[in-house]
């Protein structure tokens, strides 16, 4: 079968063969139709330093052709999509029955290829760490990437949660069709004194940010008493200046750092079965709808990879087996 | 009756007359008999700006000598002690049922009065806000005050916790025999290195802090993988240059910060039902056991205020009503 390694699509932009793996006990073959690309995958393919034969891939979406010892409920034929370790750049994927996600019919598989990453690091962020309440309110920055589309959705669709989005101008419709109470324009707004405004001084109860330094103390003013911030990204940098304690104490707040990909296999598994209880009806129902930008073959990953580099995608990038 | 108010401890070391309180619904009246001494009240009379007529006092024990439409299984007569939002400093006081706590025999009131605010608060820090888990690893910061030794008798007896404390030279005697299993003189000992050491690299999964921002960084290092930090105070300043939010997101901790003060009245009624669940046979058993410094008499206040002032004490001051 075809795979893109590390070092494959750093000097070449061809795909590699490999042979078909083998199913350990409780692992199903997935046929694999549709694969997510990830800001992991361009990483890795930046780093001068990395030239491993690990095939790239977080992420799948395609049939399941074989199964050993599985004692779920899964059948050989079935649309599943899979959050994986790596190996996704692939024609064929060994996974773990635990990774898996069902697809309803109306999911494509390019769809069903965007969700592992961006919804399960949502749903993570929302509830599992955040553990956002019925009808509070919540302030999701980036609210037109990938984790911010589907974030906005499940706060809407499970908790009815007013929500607030930063986003640029252009992307504000995007916001705003995702389910975004108040989608505000970072360009020409500032998110603090807007959300003070329209909360009347009292602020959110919880904030998922991707930006980190740059918003940080901008974040703290703008939570309510006893709120949240969640930090899973660092696009606006790591280190924060004059930390005010006094602020975090006062308030009685609550702040969490949090990462999917180094979580144990039975925090995963959990994870994915608790969403697939929450979320697999929202999806049949067109709910919730992943956000997809370009999509590319599987041959064609190199370009893939630049398309991301330049910043040219609004939704998931997908590469698509031929 | 006589109490102390912020403005006569100011002008005058003498008590003030003042009416027995009226009961509203669901109170009772303590004939009170101890008082416990905060940094509140030491705050509250070194404010200049503040003269008020306010009553001092945050807890107190005594004898229950009338009860208003209660509905708890309170009698006269009966021995508690009881968290206030003000006006301890008194030989009565009229406070909500929901604010009791039962004191067993053993209990001398000296003892009871020193329960209130410093078991309630590292109660409220080690398992509401810090989730504690059986058998987990606790580093306390200040091992030897009130909290910190509230704290590690609570972490030891209800968790099982492994307890690392850290206090000055003299007073490792007093964290050791409140079950602290490394007590680290700070002096001496950088605390981030020693218990790096004593985990073998791994760190402790929850840390108790009074200092602040001089141990933010070092408490960040000293966290094992899902830790978390709750703060409790600011001896040591408010404001930390330099907080790298990477830290926080690969090893995914948590930050939080509480205050017991500020709570709502409901809070407050849950954290004193769970207290005394979990710790009424504790106490009885003599495996908690507050930490006692002087008593003073009610009408020495000023004595008592100075001598805190003074850093004179390692536990509770006390205020006898004579």
């Amino acid at each position: 079968m075809k795979v893109v390694t590390t070092q494959s699509i750093k000097t070449q932009n061809v795909t590699k063969e490999a042979p078909i793996p083998n199913l350990k006990a409780g692992e199903v073959l997935i046929k694999v139709k549709a694969i997510g690309v990830n800001h992991v995958d361009l990483a890795k393919t930046l780093n001068s330093d990395d030239s491993s034969d690990e095939v790239l891939g977080l992420e799948v979406s395609g049939n399941i052709v074989d199964l050993n010892q599985c004692t779920n409920d899964f059948q050989i034929g079935q649309r599943v999509a899979a959050l994986l370790d790596n190996s996704g750049y692939a024609e064929y994927v060994a996974v773990s029955e635990d990774r898996l996600i069902s697809l309803p019919n109306n999911i494509s598989y390019e769809q069903g290829a965007a969700i592992p990453e961006s919804f399960l690091t949502a749903y993570q962020a929302l509830f599992y760490i955040g553990h956002l309440r019925q009808n509070a309110s919540v302030l999701i920055h980036a609210g037109a990437s990938g984790v911010g589309s589907a974030a906005t959705q499940l706060a809407k669709n499970l908790k009815n949660a007013t929500v607030f989005t930063t986003s640029s101008k252009a992307k504000t419709t995007i916001t705003t069709e995702n389910g975004s109470d108040y989608a505000i324009d970072y360009s020409t707004e500032n998110f603090e004194s807007k959300i003070k405004q329209l909360t009347n001084q009292t602020g959110v109860d919880l904030i998922l940010d991707f930006i980190g330094a740059d918003y940080f103390n901008q974040n703290i003013n703008t939570l309510a008493v006893d709120g949240q911030l969640v930090l899973i990204g660092n696009l606006g940098g790591d280190i924060v200046s004059n930390v005010n304690l006094l602020d975090i104490m006062f308030k009685r707040l609550t702040v969490s750092g949090t990462l999917l990909s180094t979580r144990s296999d039975d925090y995963k598994s959990q994870l994915i079965f608790d969403f697939t209880n929450d979320c697999f009806n929202l999806l049949e129902e067109g709910d919730l709808s992943p956000q997809l930008s370009q999509s590319f073959k599987l041959s064609e990953a190199f370009e893939a990879i630049k398309f991301m580099k330049n910043k040219q995608n609004t939704g998931k990038i997908i590469l698509i087996t031929e």
